[in-house]
């Protein structure tokens, strides 16, 4: 595990997207219940480009009550003056702020159909965001808010033959329900030699579009901030071969407690970056109890806290934490 | 006028957006009647972007046939292999292609009420694409396809107490009509001696995310590609006392030649970069008019074919422009 001190990001792209898979009961808890999942990277693309709440009353939580990541993610950003392009990876509601529109729509249950029916419009934009950002002077931070993306790239591993078991934002990590759906899918579809046609029977957009960005990148520094959905994006770009040297994952202590044999062993643990917040610190019952697994990663938690620990202690970092938070529950 | 060999942009932002303006019979020859006019920046968008035309059946052209300049800027644009970022800036139709969405709605005809109700949307738009695109390691190229646009800038120009005749994309100029729809703004509003209000009132959405941008700039490179529109532009810009040195206007020797009096008039002309492109070398009759003045500019037509023949010969950017419009009349 690298402990060396990097670049912070110079712009963070967030795949903001949705998959049929998170309505299944119980399987996200990024929202109140399995219907509101869907609303919630919608929710955080509002915070995260905003600072506000447009969509819905307040912001996502879990059933617990306990609040999204976003709002962490989002005071680490802006405390960093890092900007967000927000990128529609398969959004049921569209944000009330500035986006980049690809035109897809949430993802289908794999266990049940293709998945990924525009898979060429989601690989096209890929390509597009690249193009867009290869000019960047720093490093490209690319985060995700995709509730039952975790279950979605179990989904994709199994369905390429590989055993992997996927973290969960939950405490506790619905990991028989997993299964049962991973069975599903390769019931469904059968074993693929190839990961991207895995993908796109079993898998959701903002893999697709990640992954279709990594296949330009030569020496570009790239962070891929989030938990197992970007541990598996970094080992599928690994075996096909595209340039990961300066291709990292930033994810939380929360997630590599909860999973770190499973995520070392596909990502090369010299690309690993980890951040360590204490959240006791904040004067939130909600955010002190991220520090019990209650979340564990979203919209980027992990790099954005490591990148803003770099240059502010965690006391700073929460008080811009709870001041932003605030805001939300005493409007 | 400078002459000076320039760094080539390193992105393209451009903006496509309509008005209520373009509908008013025989204003606008962007497209084949005034209503085909609202398609216009959609399918440019969709040139520039994509290379094809997807939401209608064959590229837009004024009523003599004569296709529209994203075909050349997009071949220009992609021979130096320049990625653009679409902006929707109050477009009707969205394109059925990538790009950044604000949520604008076409501007309003300001001759009967505020022409941009939803300025404050753009000018965040505005801002964001600045800090999005502040850390491009080259110049940033903004271009427009907003028909009647030429008309909304003699129209701001006008409500701000400033006397300017715009140039237009048609062969003649529809002068008693703008000049008639100029007065009724300035009857209906009364002189604003602040221009962004004046923008507010009878303008555009690519003047105002335009001039949001540019009020953020330091010392970035930033070129505006059109004519009179960003004319107008750069003239706001600089009299609110943004940080102009390093923005440029770069247009058309077609542009120039119908309205010289009035461009070096509001821009100082060491900014002023201009396009010579020798259109008779087209194999296509539709290319070839443009020479003889029947279209100006547009889509970045002066930018795009300026920073193109600085690396290539006016034969071998017309061979590829040549190229790239059979497929759309050989289909």
């Amino acid at each position: 595990m690298s402990h060396n001190l990097h670049d912070k990001p110079s712009i963070n792209v967030l795949f903001c997207g949705s998959t049929d898979i998170s309505r299944l009961n119980s399987l996200s808890s990024a929202g109140k219940d399995p219907e509101s999942t869907f609303l919630t990277p919608t929710v955080d693309a509002e915070i995260i480009q905003t600072g506000k709440v447009i969509s819905t009353d307040e912001p996502p939580m879990t059933p617990d009550g306990i609040p999204t990541p976003s709002i962490i993610a989002s005071s680490a950003l802006d405390a960093m003056e890092i900007q967000s392009l927000i990128v529609n990876a398969g959004l049921k509601f569209k944000p009330k702020a500035s986006y980049y529109e690809t035109g897809l729509e949430p993802a289908k249950a794999g266990n049940m159909e293709v998945a990924l029916p525009e898979i060429k419009s989601a690989l096209s934009a890929g390509r597009d965001i690249f193009r867009l950002l290869k000019n960047c002077k720093g490093p490209i931070m690319m985060s995700e808010s995709v509730p039952g993306g975790t279950t979605t790239a179990q989904m994709v591993m199994n369905l390429w033959g590989k055993e992997f078991k996927s973290s969960s934002s939950m405490k506790h990590n619905p990991v028989d329900l997993k299964e049962r759906i991973c069975k599903e899918v390769v019931k469904h579809h059968g074993i693929q030699s190839d990961p991207i046609k895995a993908v796109r029977l079993g898998g959701d957009y903002m893999q697709a579009i990640t992954l279709s960005f990594l296949s330009n990148v030569d020496d570009e520094i790239v962070y891929l901030a989030g938990g197992t959905q970007m541990a598996v994006v970094w080992y599928i770009a690994s075996e096909l071969g595209y340039h990961m040297d300066n291709v990292y994952l930033c994810t939380t202590d929360l997630v590599m407690k909860d999973s770190a044999d499973q995520i070392e062993g596909i990502v090369n643990p010299d690309h690993i970056i980890v951040s360590r917040l204490n959240y006791k610190l904040s004067e939130y019952k909600g955010i002190q109890l991220y520090a019990d697994d209650n979340v564990r990663e979203g919209a980027g938690l992990g790099g954005s806290t490591y990148f803003a620990l770099q240059t502010m202690d965690d006391k700073s970092l929460m008080k811009r934490v709870d001041g932003f938070y605030s805001k939300f529950i005493h409007p």
